[in-house]
């Protein structure tokens, strides 16, 4: 608002924050240069955004609200380069989905727009400028320390990839070449933030500030992932769907510490009702006895939590209608656009239709009937794990038939082990790309583990 | 030679070579297709050719004589991020002497060069489609493969850079991108082309050949290094120079093994007298007591020289005369080329001049006279170490002045460690790429050792 002065600026900017690097950046952007600060945020665009994404939206609408000018980077290349498990096309059309959505949110809570700019990565990832950024930076990074920065963000695995060395040096890259004052993130990318800080000014570029956003726990207690979708609520699923994922959200009586509603209405709820409300109070509202509680503040909704005035089951309910009443400007978006319903299904494509049972024919081109004693007698598959072929013969499911991929994924989730062991063999048997090799390996490994625990 | 046929260019081809990876691909290309090998061979463009290179120039002769389409890829991108130690323009000069120079010796061993090409590594290495491929192969590559790849060729440092990570992957996929059947290399190079044949087919390449010359001794005894110039025979040294070095030359009396002047014979001296004489036959001569002893093979010069028929004297007076019929076109084509000249210059810039004694008076900027209490008092420098500055306070240096640089080597090489341990501060002070702030550190920690070792 054109209202705020800059000290309310940034106290509105840095608020509900973990941790700022370089407040005198800021500071001396919005005090002294007295021009908006640019900021930005980077998401890959692999998974459907669900309402963990709520938490970071807030502090978008913080910033616009603070003037900020925000770009939001969406690393279409990071998410393919991440195990290349979707093609760049299909990466590119999330990175849009994803367009869609962060808009339809920000606008469901309220927030004007205009200064909100979206940046595929593709878009300059590739550029020589860009390049000779990277090879120079990885010039005077050492490997310890990028595997350092990358340690809490890049999956830690038993053979970790090149890529993921390289992912923290495009991470502090971007910001000069986004041309910010500042990156926002979840503390999580701390030990990023602190590379770009130690690096960038040997390149001949400035230090940028970093906003960080504490590890907010997800609504079904634990992180919330994108790739389960039994773990997550989609921006889009059903009124009737959030009431039913709420209903078995972990929500432990008297407990706040790592409560992931209570952290939900923390970071949300409260925030988002106060950006909305004209005298600048928040109201969080619960119903207990047919009476209504209104709460101004966090604090006062957890000592009565604690003191167990208000339990799990009215604290639910009242998260569940304020969420719906967030969800539902997005749902209606959703419902009213013909692009926004394209670019979902081109970003998501339904998996191909489960083989009906005719386990006597032959099908297609008798390549799976080759490996039908290896992968056959299951039950059709329930996910789809799209498959990543090298070029080679194509794999079944590159045809649009249930393959050996499907079939691990299902023994996998059943903890069959043995069934797991023979879809790998035939996996490896038609020819598979080595990193999707490898991550079926590490999966079956842990599958394994478990196995052997379970027996001991 | 259009007369060789397809199996006596395949023995020329891999003749004196320690190993081939993938045989079969050449014999597919020359005996199947029935058409030329394409083979590529790197330099990265930083110090200068010395004589050393006539070992893998033996090789090209071989490959061009065998008809092969040969690419020497000048690898100024690569020698740009070997610790950022010379800017993008120097090295691109230095490509372009290489070129000068690599034509002449050519020239000089009497090969004809119309099917060698010259390609510089900035020319596609910046490009989006090799950039991508980077990207993708990092991305199926480990670190553990990466490092592991580079252990022989990359420098091993106790804080190793992520950047000697990437430079296998580009190595590997520099065979994509020039379009070749085949790479030639030292063995050092045989972990790198391992990971080409492993990793390569996994973004829809195909395999490529290996040919792997063995590693060959220096001249001077050890590794022939061109950063310093006394353990090394310029390819543009005087006459009377290549016979002073050449006397001082390692060479045991009866040691062929690790005998760098009976190694010179067998993998320069007589491959290429082979090529130059009509009847095919080798003929390398030495003079003893008045009488010319013509050696035909290696294997005899050795059995003399075992049994002290033949001395390490005569040996070098064979050997420098020899290697002197070789140079003496090339120092002819350099004193007839403007252009030659031209670009020496250009690429080995002389160093500044040094101060002539004036201490009394302030210099420049009076940058230098603030630092006065830490750098002075030492004589004037002898080498100069090019400083890498980054963006920033200019250094002495960078203005024409002798600086700290110049006298951290100073001191490094007179071994006066408090010298250096002050110099290192002054060059800490006026601000100095990382990397080389590294690098001198090391060189302190070296020279510290030293000391220590010294005095217990």
């Amino acid at each position: 608002m054109a209202s705020l002065t800059p000290k309310e600026k940034i106290a509105l900017i840095t608020r509900n924050l973990q941790e700022v690097l370089g407040e005198d950046i800021i500071a001396d952007v919005i005090e002294k240069q007295n021009r908006p600060l640019k900021i930005y945020w980077g998401t890959a665009t692999t998974g459907r955004p669900h309402c963990g994404y709520f938490v970071p939206m807030t502090k978008l609408a913080h910033f616009l609200r603070a003037g900020c000018e925000v770009t939001i980077l969406l690393a279409d290349l990071h998410a393919f380069l991440d195990n290349m498990k979707a093609p760049i096309e299909l990466v590119q059309h999330r990175a849009k989905y994803y367009e869609f959505l962060v808009k339809s949110v920000l606008k469901s809570i309220g927030v004007s727009i205009d200064k909100l700019r979206f940046v595929f990565g593709s878009s300059y990832q590739k550029s020589e400028a860009y390049i000779m950024d990277i090879f120079r930076l990885s010039s005077i990074v050492t490997e310890h320390d990028a595997k350092k920065a990358g340690a809490e963000v890049v999956k830690q695995v038993a053979s970790p990839l090149l890529s993921g060395l390289i992912y923290p040096l495009m991470q502090a890259l971007d910001e000069e070449h986004l041309g910010v004052d500042a990156q926002f993130g979840g503390v999580d990318q701390r030990k990023i933030f602190t590379l770009a800080v130690e690096n960038l000014p040997s390149l001949g570029y400035k230090t940028r500030a970093h906003l960080m956003n504490p590890m907010v726990p997800g609504l079904a207690g634990g992180k919330m992932s994108a790739s389960d979708p039994n773990s997550k609520i989609d921006l889009l699923d059903s009124a009737a769907d959030v009431e039913k994922k709420l209903k078995k959200a972990v929500c432990a009586p008297k407990e706040v510490e790592g409560n992931g509603v209570i952290a939900f209405v923390e970071y949300v709820l409260i925030p988002i009702s106060e950006l909305g409300a004209e005298d600048g109070k928040a109201r969080f509202v619960i119903e207990k006895d047919g009476q209504e509680i209104v709460y101004e503040t966090i604090e006062k909704l957890k000592e009565d939590y604690i003191a167990d005035t208000i339990g799990p089951k009215e604290l639910k309910v009242a998260t569940t209608l304020a969420l719906n009443k967030l969800l539902d400007p997005i749902r209606e978006e959703y419902a009213n656009s013909p692009e926004f319903k394209e670019i979902e299904k081109l970003a998501y494509p339904p998996p191909p239709a489960p083989e009906k049972k005719k386990k006597e024919k032959k099908i297609g081109t008798g390549y799976v009937a080759k490996k039908k004693g290896e992968v056959d007698g299951q039950a059709a598959p329930t996910t789809v794990d799209l498959p990543v072929a090298a070029p080679g013969p194509s794999t079944p499911a590159a045809q649009g038939l249930p393959g050996p991929y499907l079939r691990f994924t299902e023994a996998i989730q059943n903890g069959k082990v043995s069934a797991a062991r023979d879809a790998l063999k035939a996996i490896e048997r038609i020819g598979v790309a080595p990193a999707k090799l490898r991550e079926l390996k590490g999966q079956l490994s842990d599958l394994e583990g478990i196995d052997r625990a379970g027996r001991e």
